[in-house]
């Protein structure tokens, strides 16, 4: 396989050259003013594929941000592999925590640092050059479609009806994605879980206008104080969720599969000290690759009301918000908790306040099987560049598409993740090593070669 | 005193233009930016005394924002009133309510709208005129001091010392203040108690940076959730509030004097009509007017952390905060009260986040008795020009200010207040209405002959 290794040294340079054309394009697709950013993405994704070798690329609408389509049919008989992937990214606050622009590419201490780095523009962009690769060299064993959309950071709101609309155009044996991590990168695994996502907004009202906190405080209801005991109770005093009926789909995970996970690696202590923490916290009689990996969780995302500028306002204020996701696990329907979260918080408000529920964007979770010829393939070509085998792993994470994929394309999903923890997608001063993005060019082909015998 | 009326009648418009340029000035004492514009309120304020017929004005240094003083003494045997009010403004935030500019004032409906229209500007202005008319109508019967300070809405840090150093030049009979409001405009009264105040900023940290919810949420402590939840313990089932050792030092007060406040006119359907709220919220066991006049509480001010922006983002936040005061009776002490918050706060934080406890300003409560001359003379001023006997009532609002000119100067205050609940200090679209400030400069010079004759 020393064709891959010689491709990929003589045009390094050039593939980061490439990369960051599409770093440099602000496609936060949860900000409206960035539809043109999209747009632009997206018409990048299209060249880079024609370049690379597509027979056909086209950037096809879409009610909201438009999907990239590309492929190379060597022979109809050949299997197919569909590439998955997404063009646009997270928001860049707090911007002020950034050492350099996020949309400014930097290499530092051997690693890609923007906005989109890992997360999904420098996984994704790993599969335009290794199918490049595996054309410039001849060594394309099957046909290639890449389907790369630009609303997976707002829940692909529109990717399900599209996938419904050009179902025997997106025809394939596997979809390939990288938009996950392995659990480090001297012990590289293959994501067989992912979580599934509700998100809501909500807003709590108390008076009709902000008011002085002199005045009126201790005699009106303050949202804000109100808000906070609202969301406390959320959580009991095992932290487990106390909305009525969260855990009543979910599925216990046998302890023979519990001894399993437990043997992945993790060292409590390197935890706490990577985030600096003294204790961990989470829902009792779990460990914390079980509460990431099997259980349902509750999170603030973000909360806010009142004043928060600098200095002393005394204001009881009109208004208190917050943002809150609840990550879950297979067999819990996301629409159906998303319902009744919305129930139980307006039942918990008091009289004194008016509560509204705004469910965001939602998807459901996902379970891999690893006894499949495509997580062989999958496996073989890690341990061939890696030099270990890799382990299955269950991701707290949430990519709800690919629950999705399967139920209108029955297809599975191979999730051949290249990220690190350390990558801080979605957090100031995201970044992506060359090591990894360059391993993943020459996995990839390997994935392609032991898939396509099997 | 028809004398009173003319004057005031024929200088209508010029009042209001002279008040005008001094509201145009953006001078919000908590925005370090606004520097110089806390000077040019105070050059202005200078000119008008001096214009108005004051002997001497100035603008003094403090390690702060200025204090402009000015006199006019026309005789050392006669009384001496010194007047109290603040050039300095509260911020605007959220600037997207206010139906026209904050620091462009605007008369709609009768009333003034801008930034300090009310507090303190409007107020305090009317002394201003009102000094004016006794000097050109030859009917001034004391001396009179003036003392106007520029940080009084971030807590008066400088004032105390600086009364202290011109503890001589500040002589006076009685401290004569309009910054507080009457009960309606249709039941005039004079505010006999005011609540002191403890102001803290706190900080949550969880993680050291901002985190993927889905990889992280449910194994690290979510520091918007623990906030939530630490706010929450901040008042017991009784919206009690739990700091122990909070209401130590609270003076209950008398059954006799709570019937004496409940003869205070209040309508509670009009007032959650007013606020638009369905039901009140406060202490089990008192009414709203002692919820706000003789009882302590807590409130959350502001609150922050994580993704507040439009949209959806998946972030388990680094940090979380929050501003809450805490309205005090007299007795309590603010920096005792600040000290039980902290300590009370950092003891109930999980060994999962680190807390940081930042005292912001405080102050002392005040109670005035109303067997003063002083008392009397501003009961008859207010029933000659509202035709209605003021009532005295205990605001739940803070000055602290006041509690301080008693310790270090020996006088009492007297708070001649003709703000109205409507006109939303500290909020949006803050008003005065014409018809107050005109009545309060009709009232001002009869307080002085009255007080004078005493």
């Amino acid at each position: 396989m020393d064709t891959i290794k010689a491709y990929i040294e003589e045009n390094k340079q050039r593939f980061l050259d490439e990369l960051f054309g599409l770093l440099r394009i602000p496609s936060i697709s949860s900000i409206s003013e960035h539809k043109p950013d999209m747009v632009r993405a997206a018409e990048y994704w299209r060249e880079t594929l024609l370049k690379a070798g597509a027979d056909r690329a086209e950037v096809m609408p879409t009610p909201g941000n438009p999907v990239v389509y590309g492929e190379k049919i060597i022979d109809p008989k050949l299997p197919t592999v569909l590439v998955y992937a997404h063009y646009d990214v997270m928001p860049v606050d707090p911007i002020e925590l950034w050492k350099s622009q996020p949309f400014e590419p930097e290499i530092r201490d051997g690693k890609i640092f923007a906005r989109g780095a890992d997360d999904d523009k420098g996984q994704g962009f790993m599969h335009a050059k290794a199918f490049e690769l595996m054309v410039k060299t001849n060594t394309l064993p099957c046909n290639v479609k890449f389907m790369i959309e630009g609303e997976e950071e707002i829940g692909s709101p529109n990717l399900g009806k599209w996938c419904q609309d050009n179902k025997e155009m997106l025809k394939a044996d596997v979809i390939l994605v990288s938009d996950t991590s392995m659990i480090g990168k001297d012990v590289p695994s293959i994501t067989t879980g992912l979580r599934g996502l509700a998100y809501v907004e909500v807003e709590v009202t108390g008076p009709n206008r902000d008011l002085h906190s002199g005045l009126f405080g201790g005699a009106v209801a303050n949202p804000a104080n109100i808000l906070a005991k609202m969301i406390a109770s959320l959580h009991d005093e095992n932290n487990r969720v106390t909305i009525p009926g969260f855990y009543d789909d979910v599925l216990e995970v046998s302890p023979e599969e519990r001894a399993d996970m437990a043997r992945a690696p993790f060292n409590l202590d390197d935890y706490k000290k990577a985030l600096d923490i003294d204790d961990i916290h989470g829902e009792a009689g779990y460990t914390t690759m079980e509460r990431t990996g099997i259980r349902p969780t509750l999170d603030v995302n973000g909360i806010w009301g009142g004043y928060i500028g600098e200095g002393a306002k005394t204001v009881l204020p009109s208004k208190a918000y917050a943002k809150i996701s609840m990550r879950l696990v297979p067999n819990q329907n996301h629409e159906k908790i998303a319902q009744l979260f919305k129930k139980h918080f307006e039942s918990i408000a008091p009289k004194s306040v008016k509560v509204k529920v705004t469910p965001h964007h939602g998807g459901q979770g996902y379970v891999a099987p690893t006894n499949t010829p495509a997580y062989r393939a999958a496996s073989r070509a890690i341990e061939d560049v890696y030099g270990i085998k890799p382990v299955p792993f269950r991701s707290g994470g949430s990519i709800p598409i690919i629950s999705t994929f399967e139920q209108v394309l029955g297809i599975k999903s191979i999730l051949l993740g290249f990220g690190l923890e350390s990558d801080a997608i979605h957090s100031p001063n995201e970044n992506y090593p060359l090591e990894q993005f360059f391993k993943g060019i020459e996995v990839i082909p390997r994935f392609y070669k032991y898939f396509s015998e099997k």
